[in-house]
């Protein structure tokens, strides 16, 4: 591991339990019904918690968009063809894309990151260039990356999460694009999880019943072949993994060390989350999981990492897109905490236990 | 039935096809997987439908919030007293509420309706005074209003979406406030769908199981003491409903007629969507169900009005509250539908089908 993987791994520490215990009274004490605002309250109180706050601010959001090739595409897994990872770079630099539009209505900065897109790019306003390698290897012919590549991206993703810090940063939405990583995420879970590949593979952007057969056989040998460990989560991502997964499995341990709630998007995030949590389980508790996507497999990511999506909607985009939408929720419970009047401040009168059945 | 609500119910049509197909068209060219934000998309369809417009906007947003007192409240079915009727109320206008701080995080405007609160209220800078009478009487003993009341509630509604879309209104949100009326809106929603009584009544702000008990057996009281006609929703509006559940009826109904979406919130604005889509089965299709409530019925009643949630976030409050979330999912979608780059405009591949399982 490098020097800063290593530091970060000893500097995450266990949420902040007297700010929780702090908002969960402020919460009781709310001209509402207690525990009437479900979800909102319960979220609410995470953020208390990892921000070490009784009553947190989210001014400061940054969608973390990595995007990186890979070279099991070769293989015939994807819908699209692999020139679509550097078009849709360009894409969300010109403002494009869906995570472009829901960013700027949630008031979020996008972070472009070029983890590793075939052919790397000219400087351009608005990319950050951070090539590990342009694409990986095959997964199915041998390993993806070296183990240096893998702890390279996940340093990049973890100094990536101190120079946006010390710009202002309260809460950060991992996002992906890469044409193949629906099959790398898949090989990541399967692998971790220790579940059939038939169960933790979808069909990524649409692909036909046979085409899922095939993509689940190709990720079948890649992991014959590989042999990932799955007790080392490194292995695994140097294995049967990509830059940009591993550079989002830094931003989430680096978000979790600095008390940076980290809204994590669907499949290819959640591959992000199973490395980071692997590496460290007490991360879990600064993850907000956005959303459950259509992607197959992504519930069962989800309830091995333990998490409890906010939204379903059969969203399956990737990009940042339902952690967009997750931190508006994570903005509307930290907003009901810190800006509604107690029952107290309001003249509210509070609950009574009826003395009969009869009213009174 | 008034001149208005005939004019009103004359005046719903169907989506308008021509619309929804340039928006299908329009979703399927922007530079993402096609179908890939699913209900995103499916909303967005929705509205260019409602709207009249390929490409609808969302500028101009309420979220209108009817507030009054219920009779049956003195056979002890409530765990808050009365009183909290008014309080809240006041609570509206001093921005105290969770409403408040919702429809300021999505840019939303609430309009805060007395319908019918005891002792009513001083005029008052953001209360609109809308008085039917001064609470409605006891259901458990007789009529909770008069035929002519229920008519004059849902014209209220009618009348104040007229005035309201004067000013520019592109989305309506329904919120409510009146202690005791999850009693009525469970007695409306037996009658309609002739469903038992334990199965359409839930803990409301949060009673006990004996308390429970006796809710159910006094709304079955009242639907036996009133035998509304299922097939007459005015008469069950009449004979078991609350002035704020009227008037909230009538507010779907002129949104309907007048091509506005309308964001339903929780079981109360549920009860008067089952009042307006009752007097025109047309109604529905201009409804968005925000969320499933904790409510026990809520989902009963979606299912039976025929609405699919777009949210599961164990909310209960009412006031508007998951109907601002759902008015920030209807931004963003008619925001991605319009704003998002096509793949001509954006120079991205489209999706290709692969030749043979070995690649290409």
């Amino acid at each position: 591991m490098g020097d800063s993987l290593d530091t970060i791994l000893k500097a995450i520490r266990p949420l902040d339990s007297s700010a929780m215990t702090a908002a969960r009274q402020r919460q009781d004490s709310l001209t509402k019904p207690q525990g009437s605002l479900g979800r909102l309250e319960e979220l609410s109180i995470q953020i208390a918690g990892i921000r070490g706050q009784a009553i947190p601010e989210l001014k400061h959001k940054a969608i973390i968009t990595m995007a990186a090739d890979h070279g099991v595409v070769a293989e015939g897994v994807s819908l699209y063809p692999q020139e679509v990872t550097r078009q849709m770079v360009l894409n969300f630099i010109q403002g494009g894309t869906a995570i472009n539009v829901l960013a700027d209505q949630i008031g979020a900065r996008v972070i472009v990151v070029d983890m590793g897109v075939i052919g790397g790019f000219q400087p351009l306003p608005g990319l950050l260039c951070k090539t590990i390698d342009f694409g990986t290897k095959n997964m199915a012919t041998g390993p993806a990356m070296t183990h240096r590549q893998a702890t390279d991206a996940l340093e990049v993703g973890i100094e990536l999460v101190e120079v946006e810090a010390n710009k202002g940063l309260d809460i950060i939405a991992t996002g992906d694009m890469g044409i193949g990583n629906t099959t790398a995420s898949s090989a990541i879970l399967a692998a971790i999880s220790g579940e059939q590949v038939e169960r933790t593979t979808g069909r990524g952007a649409g692909i036909r019943d046979e085409q899922l057969a095939h993509k689940v056989e190709v990720i079948e040998r890649a992991l014959s072949i590989n042999r990932p460990d799955p007790k080392d989560p490194i292995d695994v991502l140097a294995k049967v993994g990509g830059f940009e997964i591993g550079g989002l499995a830094g931003v989430i341990l680096a978000g979790a060390s600095q008390r940076i709630p980290v809204v994590i998007d669907g499949f290819i995030s959640g591959a992000a989350a199973l490395i980071a949590t692997g590496l460290s389980p007490q991360v879990k508790d600064y993850l907000i999981a956005a959303h459950v996507s259509a992607e197959a497999g992504h519930q069962l990511l989800l309830d091995f990492v333990g998490l409890k999506p906010l939204l379903n909607l059969n969203m399956r985009l990737g990009e940042g897109t339902g952690a967009a939408l997750g931190i508006f929720l994570a903005e509307a419970a930290v907003k009901v905490l810190g800006q509604m009047a107690t029952f107290a401040e309001a003249g509210v009168s509070e609950a009574e236990q009826l003395q009969s059945e009869q009213g009174v």
